[in-house]
């Protein structure tokens, strides 16, 4: 049995135009033929694609997984074939740039294309995802020769490319890599073991190129002391031809929770004297190009958490409009006896709902400020909205992963016992969105990112100003012609004074107490989440009111918007001032035991 | 890679004192010779029990799964040599009565001794609860030939017992079950398909004695028209000796997302013209004799919630405190390099820690009363502690096993990348958990359970005992001469107050907007779970404080009890006032949508 999955067409056009900035994104446009006209047609497009070609695949692909024999991993059945077709009719290299075969596409857009096949299938998004990545590196990084060579096979997805970071006794702590690189004339020899490679290795593209963090000879220790090297699987003559295999190998594939439709390798380089490697960048400079890709790879991740809650959301509500079980609590006898009547069971969906609707307002509104930032013909706007790009790339990578655990796991409560059999699919969205907190920096991580080098390196600003837009904004909506929106704006405002509080108490106490602010960061991270997700809702809300007003629009499509940030005003911006409380006075308890009193 | 168990006897022997009330338990002792200076050596045994016999086999019973073949089951290699010295040990029979051959032990001290089963062996552990629960209904319902010819072999666990209850089409409405029994002289003739039947078809034992809801034929409709059978799946003849088969049969075993070690059945009964049964209790009873194994297994389940956090708790200390990955922020040059330096793996774990040993004090104290409700010479005194367990059960049951999502998914965190792979064992504990929210009622039924037969039917009034003795002690912990009690007094104080808020609203407001009640229902209970949690905590940290202040027992383990009390006053409670607010005003929202806004 395979779930359906339908792209949310109406949600996304709503969260691009009203969230994201849709139009101010198009006409910022340098050049690219991207005409607003044309945004629908590739939203279906994209959406028919995800739903019949990629999601079939997901339950399947979760139940026989990868193979791996004697180096080789055989994907699951249908997957090359799909990987084929994804490739052949653009949407592989869709967000590249135009000059390296792409299309150019803003990455507001491409966020919400990139959505659907996260949905639809995230296990094989992710090659899409890794492949991209390693693009943009060697496209910033990499010598001409280097770019020439490889860009175009990867563009257009014939070659794919992987992050080759963590190693065994290396995993958050990156300064204890120890693969090492020799030069060798214009080349270099690269040796080491590397673990949890996403989609090392395949039989999908007939090359893979890895990006391969490791030391040169003379190295200082530490993080400063990594380089990038380009080791392709195998080596490319200087025609683009393929030549020999290099000396690397995939040494295993793990035996995962979930995402089994994708390898995770252990790498080993260089068994026979060392892999043939190119450095990408200056030497010991590994760490800021691989970040290149690391940054947009958070980013898609926490876009992976709204994909799946968006995936469990859709099955639970069929599931739930759909199942006979009992007549719900108040309803006559005429009422509905599908499980969506039961007031527990709205509350479930609900939750699923509105979480999911204000990761996509959170999700696109960073995007947008990405194209702002690259293409606003105003330098002052594009450090602005670069500044709020930074602070928003942990937050929306690590509250809308965490989102995502719940949310996924009340789509198999929706499900009651069924959830807890495989067949059901409802299992699988909780098992794939596992992973999403940790890789890509876990949520301990972003939370250190967003503590210090987001806050507190800028003293507050950027996060101030965000707040005194949202506070300005929750001050209307307080004063609104519309109950709900008054409703709503009230609690968005007490939401918001948790957060000022938070930030206040985190700014003034960092530097005299960095262990206790530490201890604080991940309730902080949550905090600007639910606030900075119920500020999106809100504001669509009051676009919708709007549209409402003036008689346009789809009425019960904008009615629910309301609805639903209502919901959210009321049931999820509540946990802020208790996320704020935990800020500002939970540190020190957490901190209390010595290491043997646990 | 199979990961340790240690019962956790310090832990165990404080919370059965300090907030189980043991030696209450033990001083109103009915006959049975335990003695209190038999506890510990049992507790000691059972321990080790576990620790040797059972834990070894969770991982491997995981991988290997139970296996169908033409309708027998196979179990995982080991489990059946375990289950055979379980009983002969007496470890089986051992929370049964002394005249049917167990031994009698006080409900208090068997629930600790369960929780180790539970936290070493999930899978395993089902077997016996649903046995012994099979017993008790038994015991209490059928006739005394029938519980002569069948109670001796459950209880020594050489015949196992099944509750069947769910059909396809009949989930939490039972009203819907269509399996059915037709008289045939002194016996009935069963027909019909049951699904989920936990351990409902195995290798360990050589007869199952299932109990089946079933109508007879001039059952009225709905719920009042079930009646009980004893169906078992070998015949027994008169002198014990075990006969034909019976007319029923394993269809097939599911594939589920966890507790893999366990056969969950599809069992067809009839198909060869109808199971032999014999009725238990009246006819159009059944649904109140299968209770009496509800009631005791939704307790029993709240302990898995409790047993699997604790093992994953286990698991994740012991991770933190081996894995070196980069040195603790603020911590200097000589700091520890394992990864419990880091603030944020400290909160993890804090979080585990203080969230367990709540869970841990509420089952214990239920438990405790459960015996007082059982033994206590005076009968007033029985009748409040029995409104009390019905008061506790389904808080027990919802708040402890939603609790252990988060927990297990933190024991998965706390390993970063190792937590996805499958051999690390850290995965198991969230996959075998996820079922614990579901099964034996889900939490949305315990939740309509509390507040609508345990809060509303007696006007608040057991509600209301139980919280001015949280309110009492509350304010004595903020008058109190140390500071840390101080602290916990007023956080618990503030927690209490949206308890009664909420509680007040809910009994003010249930009859006229019942939807609204229930859509607030689980929220409720949450916040009940939270506050009596603290509660327990708190009282455990001033019996701490005492013993430390006479200068009695072990002043690292004393002194960690108020610490741990006093991290979660200060990250778990300030969590009450969001879930007080979203019962009082977040439901109107939750039904704010039409069925097609979803």
């Amino acid at each position: 049995m395979s779930t359906p999955y339908t792209a949310p067409l109406r949600e996304m056009s709503f969260a691009l135009k009203e969230l994201g900035g849709l139009d101010a994104v198009l006409a910022q446009s340098d050049g690219s033929e991207l005409s607003a006209d044309l945004v629908e047609p590739i939203l279906e497009e994209a959406g028919r694609f995800a739903s019949e070609v990629l999601a079939p695949l997901n339950a399947p692909g979760d139940r026989e997984g990868c193979r791996w024999q004697d180096g080789a991993v055989r994907t699951p059945e249908g997957f090359a074939a799909a990987y084929a077709s994804f490739c052949e009719t653009g949407w592989h290299g869709m967000p590249a740039e135009v000059e390296l075969g792409g299309q150019g596409m803003p990455t507001l857009l491409s966020t919400a294309v990139l959505e659907m096949w996260k949905s639809a299938n995230h296990a094989f998004s992710l090659c899409q995802m890794l492949t991209l990545g390693a693009v943009e590196a060697i496209r910033r990084h990499a010598t001409p020769e280097l770019q020439a060579r490889y860009l175009p096979a990867m563009v257009a997805g014939r070659w794919t490319g992987t992050m080759n970071i963590t190693e065994p006794q290396a995993g958050s702590d990156l300064s204890a890599i120890r693969s090492r690189a020799v030069p060798e004339g214009e080349h270099y020899r690269i040796t080491g073991t590397k673990i949890f490679i996403t989609w090392g290795e395949h039989d999908l593209a007939e090359n893979i190129v890895h990006l391969v963090l490791a030391r040169l000879p003379d190295a200082p220790p530490g993080v400063k002391g990594l380089s990038l090297f380009l080791c392709p699987k195998v080596l490319v003559n200087a025609d683009g031809s393929l030549g020999a295999r290099n000396d690397l190998v995939c040494a295993s594939i793990e035996h995962k929770l979930g995402i089994h439709a994708c390898s995770t390798a252990v790498m080993a380089f260089g068994e026979q004297g060392g892999a043939t490697g190119w450095l990408v960048g200056a030497p010991h400079e590994g760490l800021a190009c691989m970040f290149t890709m690391m940054n947009h790879a958070r980013l898609n991740v926490g876009l992976e958490g709204l994909a799946l809650s968006e995936r469990a959301y859709q099955q639970a509500r069929a599931y739930a409009l759909d199942r006979v079980q009992g007549r719900g609590v108040g309803l006559g006898p005429d009422g509905p006896r599908t499980i969506i009547g039961h007031p527990d069971v709205r509350r479930m969906l609900m939750a699923m709902k509105s979480r999911v609707e204000a990761m996509r307002g959170l999700a696109y509104y960073t995007a947008g400020r990405m194209d702002r930032a690259h293409g606003h013909p105003d330098a002052a706007q594009r450090a602005e909205a670069q500044a709020l790009v930074d602070l928003l790339t942990p937050i929306v990578k690590a509250w809308c992963t965490e989102q995502a655990q719940g949310i996924t796991a009340l789509g198999v409560q929706v499900h009651g016992g069924m959830g807890f059999i495989e067949e059901t699919g409802a299992a699988q969205h909780q098992r794939d969105a596992r992973i999403t907190t940790i890789y890509e920096g876990t949520t301990g991580i972003q939370a250190n990112d967003l503590l210090n080098r987001k806050l507190v390196r800028d003293g507050g600003a950027t996060l101030g100003r965000l707040l005194r837009e949202v506070q300005d904004e929750a001050r209307g909506l307080a004063g609104h012609g519309d109950a709900t929106l008054r409703a709503i704006g009230d609690a968005l405002l007490r939401a918001a004074a948790s957060l000022e509080a938070a930030t206040a108490h985190l700014l003034v106490r960092h530097a005299a107490t960095p262990r206790e602010s530490f201890a604080g960061a991940v309730p902080y991270l949550m905090l600007c989440g639910t606030v900075l997700g119920g500020w999106l809702l809100a504001r669509g809300a009051e676009a919708a009111v709007t549209q409402l007003a003036s008689g346009s629009g789809d009425t019960d499509f904008l009615a629910a918007k309301r609805s639903t940030a209502w919901h959210y005003a009321m049931n999820v911006l509540p946990e802020a001032a208790g996320l704020g409380e935990i800020v500002c006075h939970g540190a020190a308890s957490v901190l209390a035991l010595d290491d043997a009193q646990f």
